[in-house]
């Protein structure tokens, strides 16, 4: 099996793709592309017409979207078991993650995933009420679910997939949580999976322009 | 249970929530909201922080999130039919619904659903690539399954429910198609579902401002 991906500093829907198959202790390849070049785009069309990464090529089959790979690697290698067990909180964190899939498009603009980067931005409203929104999603799990795993359905899920880049987004923009909000962030933070997604980050030494939003704090 | 909408003429992921349950015939009250009105925002604000629609309540069960909903009621109701059954069919049902529910901005904007409108845009570039792909879309699908079904893997599925209101954006803007695409297209305008849906729409009088793109053709 094995992921197509791009830069490691930047792509937080490849850091998804990535996530769900380590967060669960699924082996695979990796292979990764450099964004916006000529050899991505080469590359990706043997693999799917939506031309964006990740795409997951699993011998015959071809899952581009990281929500889709979430699902059919649910499907085919985790008994159902990338989703809270429970219908109403599985509901739930399908709720919060296709919230995360298809919304919060302030908050991706302006605060663009720049792991390496500590930067300063001068956020929209828009953006701030997408924060405080997240800050809500997360304080509130939290409150539900600390002390039974830490993560925002206690055990590890698909939804923590969806939202993990955002905590490096919140570190590099230095954007404050409220307490229960936070420590779900460092849970995140120092869970070994994203440790390591972090320090394979810090070889990716490319820039690319239009990721670097804000200026640089000295 | 009940599904939360709005103006049926504009609201293309209302279409959504409410295509998977009338398309699987699955019993449900609804409820239409106002778009952009203050008591749009209240009673939604009961049900969900995301502040969309639509929303289904399901007993104490809340689901936002068209695409949620649709998980939701094929985890819940149709017993994993709302897929195809094909493991590797289903992931790429899931990649092409991951793609129209994340994607396609540029058709989102430009032309936004107008049921009962016809009207001129002139599409921007990204908007033809939108167009283009899901041309490419329809019309590969078509060819593998036209003859089994007529939906875009045989039989109905929640990838159709995903792609209905793009079929009534492109009437309402005249937009040509393969035909094959053409074929699927005028197969989901004459299901009953869709047909309910149009002719529902219709007394919806409300004008939404900023989703009457374009120029009026008389
Ligand atoms: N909805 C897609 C979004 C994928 C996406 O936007 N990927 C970016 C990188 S993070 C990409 O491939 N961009 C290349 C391009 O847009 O040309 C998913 O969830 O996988
Ligand atoms: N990702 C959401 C999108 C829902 C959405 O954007 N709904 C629109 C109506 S079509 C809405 O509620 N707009 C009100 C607002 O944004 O204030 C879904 O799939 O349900």
């Amino acid at each position: 099996m094995k992921l197509i991906i791009a830069n490691k500093n930047y792509s937080t829907w490849s850091l998804r793709g990535w996530l769900v198959l380590r967060g669960f202790d699924i082996a695979f390849d990796e292979v990764e592309l450099e964004l916006f070049t000529e050899s991505f785009y080469a590359e990706i069309a043997k693999h799917s017409g939506a031309a964006k990464v990740p795409v997951l090529v699993d011998g015959p089959i071809e899952v581009w979207d990281s929500l889709a790979i979430c699902e059919y690697v649910n499907d085919q290698y985790l008994g159902g078991k990338g989703w809270p067990g429970d219908i109403a909180q599985r509901a739930k964190a399908r709720a919060f993650s296709a919230e995360m899939h298809s919304g919060f498009q302030a908050l991706r603009n302006e605060m663009p995933m720049n792991i390496r980067g500590r930067r300063k931005i001068s956020p929209s409203e828009a953006c701030l009420k997408d924060v405080a929104r997240i800050d809500e999603i997360w304080a509130g799990q939290r409150q539900e679910f600390g002390n039974k795993g830490g993560w925002l359905f206690g055990e590890f899920s698909i939804a923590d997939v969806m939202y993990a880049p955002v905590v490096l987004r919140f570190i590099t923009y230095g954007v404050a949580l409220s307490p229960d909000a936070q420590a779900y962030a460092d849970h995140v933070l120092n869970s070994a999976a994203v440790q390591q997604w972090v320090n394979e980050s810090k070889s990716d030494t490319s820039v690319v322009a239009e990721d670097e939003a804000g200026t640089e704090i000295s």
